[in-house]
């Protein structure tokens, strides 16, 4: 990850297509930070917020303040749309008898897949065009390369739009199933969060033996970006639905598990992700996988807990 | 991780020191590559198995069968041991009468470092120099940059025998508690599982609405490979004892924790590595530090579990 800025300046408006006018309901942290990429990359932007004032300072910097949603809504093609829940967007919009028609929604507020495919639906029926999003980023990123931006709905909704939601961030279109962009962002999360475990898992081990978190963080670090080279060479063997043991069978990587919980529970620290771990792989092997290599797991994976 | 060949190749003596004999003891499918490896490297490597026709291949490739254990010990400083466990090696050199006096041993079996200090002791006692290993790769890395091997103990001892010990991989020396190279494989090894257990998830999740394998694990990949980047700096902030929420708060988190949560049961795919990482920040929280950044989180991973 990297901060290199993707915001595009146009003051040389004759080598490109002005940037389109972008409309942003919702002025928290995040939404402040959506307004504030789309001015800097030089979309008119029109911002609107319940309590107004939310606005000021995105005034100060070029935006357009709209007086009632909907003429927010009415300014642009375009209306980001980032709030607390989607509670408050269906309150907001979804029923409060806003003009949607024509109008074509990107909802970047945080949810999940239900929420948002029941977003798309009343959208239609509104008459709006609607993109759903997921902010893989924290605000201070938003405008710069770091910031990850999942989208799903209608391709052809997304590429109308794309070349003004790339003021945002690295903006991807998954499919079109609305749901797709939180199913991403909650794998996403559950990557980051497990990495983020398994580093704290062995530095809560190791400082036990008197070795602080900065001597071992580097290790951890080769570790976790030197296994994930090895995904798309895994997900090969689970589209396959063939898990040959080329590099190491199910039954021996149980022994090295048996040592992991030993160890955390001899050093006296928390053992229950070392424990999950086993019991995942322990299953796999009662099913009779336990000649066959880690991915097997999916099997796991895919079944309902405790079914 | 790459395919790098360590291997050194000495037909130029004059160069460099002539490689230094070295023994191997246990010709499993890990120790005939270390031998191989030390072989390839041109250093003189005697061999012993207790079965003596697994030395077959190495002596056709150019090693010397030592006829007892005694022998094998005697014609190299240096002797690597890799049998099947502890007890094993125990039986073998620290209750067998070997004669032990002035040898190097490095002892890569696969242990817990409960073990590695109790065989440093007995090791001692006969009069044995004592490095512990790990090995953190498969037989067929052996030799290459990618088999990365730990060693903990006295830092003269591995100093004296590094040049040697390199024929087999990135060898890493840790620290003098002879415990450390077995408590940083089984953390490194926590890694491993986390990344592949959170890819496993994601890569559930999205199988229930149709996206396979190979589509999601890039995706999966960048995730692993960004929070990586993460982890030196996220050791400072344990190392200060201080997790100020620059990033996003605990309590933030904890909100798209119970989406991961959620779309897991939703899809009918297993939740209890959500709920894990759910359940330990909960913890945190309830303990006071929903304001604060998620390191904060090695409180809880250092205490025993259930305490």
């Amino acid at each position: 990850m990297n901060n290199e800025p993707v915001i595009k300046h146009s003051a040389n408006a004759a080598a490109a297509p002005a940037p389109a006018p972008v409309t942003v309901v919702g002025l928290g942290l995040m939404g402040q930070a959506l307004a504030g990429a789309f001015l800097r990359a030089g979309h008119p932007t029109t911002v609107w917020n319940r309590t107004a004032s939310k606005a000021d300072q995105l005034v100060a910097e070029g935006a357009r303040r709209a007086p009632t949603l909907g003429e927010a809504l009415g300014a642009s093609p375009l209306t980001v749309v980032c709030l607390t829940d989607y509670d408050a967007v269906r309150d907001l919009l979804g029923t409060s008898g806003a003009d949607l028609d024509g109008t074509t929604l990107v909802n970047l507020t945080s949810g999940d897949s239900a929420q948002a495919r029941e977003a798309a639906r009343w959208a239609a029926k509104l008459g709006a065009r609607y993109l759903d999003g997921a902010i893989m980023a924290i605000p201070s990123a938003i405008g710069t390369a770091d910031a990850v931006i999942l989208h799903s709905g209608p391709a052809p909704d997304f590429a109308a739009h794309e070349p003004t939601l790339a003021a945002l961030g690295t903006v991807t279109h998954l499919g079109a199933d609305h749901g797709l962009a939180s199913l991403y962002d909650v794998a996403g999360l559950a990557m980051m969060w497990s990495v983020l475990n398994a580093w704290l898992q062995g530095t809560a081990l190791l400082r036990t033996v008197g070795v602080d978190a900065a001597t071992y963080a580097p290790f951890a670090r080769q570790i976790a970006a030197g296994v994930a080279e090895w995904l798309p060479g895994y997900a090969e063997q689970i589209d396959r639905g063939s898990f040959p043991a080329e590099v190491s069978a199910l039954e021996t990587d149980a022994r090295a598990m048996a040592h992991m919980v030993e160890e955390s529970e001899a050093a006296g620290v928390n053992a229950e992700l070392p424990k999950l771990i086993q019991a995942m792989a322990a299953r796999s092997i009662a099913a009779g996988h336990g000649a066959e290599q880690y991915p097997v797991l999916i099997e796991e994976f895919g079944k309902p807990s405790g079914g």
